[in-house]
């Protein structure tokens, strides 16, 4: 979300997430990323982004510790910027599995799935659910949202 | 997105959800239904937004297939609208809950957990993970993405 979000909606989580990721293309750059791109060339040739939308996209990406710039210099070129995951840029694996499970789901095309989730060791397809500590699956339908102790609201 | 994805976009199920429910609000209008409100004047007071921006946003979700509308009269009072989420939006349940785990670890705040998910029957709190056909966890620094067969670009 461009604006600041309002005291009530920084106590949630989902929306101080949506607030780095929110803005557009943001969450494409990181799936991008995911993906294993790295140069801006691939970023904005791999998107079809404005040059300087994409700029400013990276910068804030960078800025929220998703992405670390660093520079590499390919013979006879100039020195130039890549952009690798952090630790919390990787981390947002499960949150793009989560929104394109859903997309297959429910907004199905007659292609078929476009992005497969592997377990590296099994080649089994994977997919994102609920589990409890014991690692247990558990139904989304049993699932409750309660406020946490860090909720301003109750609901 | 507010503009049209490109052909390459649409085999995307990232974009195609990020599509419906990129727009600012869409989400945090989704959390809001998923706590349970279900009126107008809730959604308003309850995020602050402008009523022109939220008669658009809720117009958009039903559009989608994400809400549905429904006529409600309390006693002298004239007939107004309700929103309810359909099966494809309390789909969207584990969607917002990734996104609210990783907000909740990596933008923590001082104030704690804002979002708790607990298993009904046991009361357990519940996180989002990957797992196998087989019920089991899958580590996410195990799992790769691999272009489906409705991919238009390898990687």
């Amino acid at each position: 979300m461009p604006t600041a979000p309002s005291p009530t909606e920084l106590r949630c989580s989902i929306a101080r997430t949506m607030e780095i990721l929110g803005a557009k293309w943001s969450i494409l750059i990181v799936r991008n990323a995911l993906r294993g791109m790295t140069k801006f060339s691939e970023f904005r040739d791999g998107l079809g982004i404005p040059s300087d939308v994409l700029t400013a996209r990276l910068a804030s990406l960078v800025d929220a510790g998703i992405l670390e710039r660093r520079s590499y210099k390919e013979p006879g070129d100039r020195q130039r910027s890549s952009y690798h995951l952090t630790e919390s840029g990787r981390d947002l694996k499960i949150m793009l599995a989560a929104i394109a499970q859903w997309g297959e789901v429910h907004r199905p095309t007659e292609f078929g799935t476009s992005t497969l989730h592997l377990d590296t060791e099994t080649a089994a397809q994977v997919h994102v659910a609920f589990v409890d500590p014991d690692d247990e699956v558990v139904p989304a339908d049993r699932v409750a949202i309660r406020p946490g102790p860090g909720a301003l609201t109750r609901w």
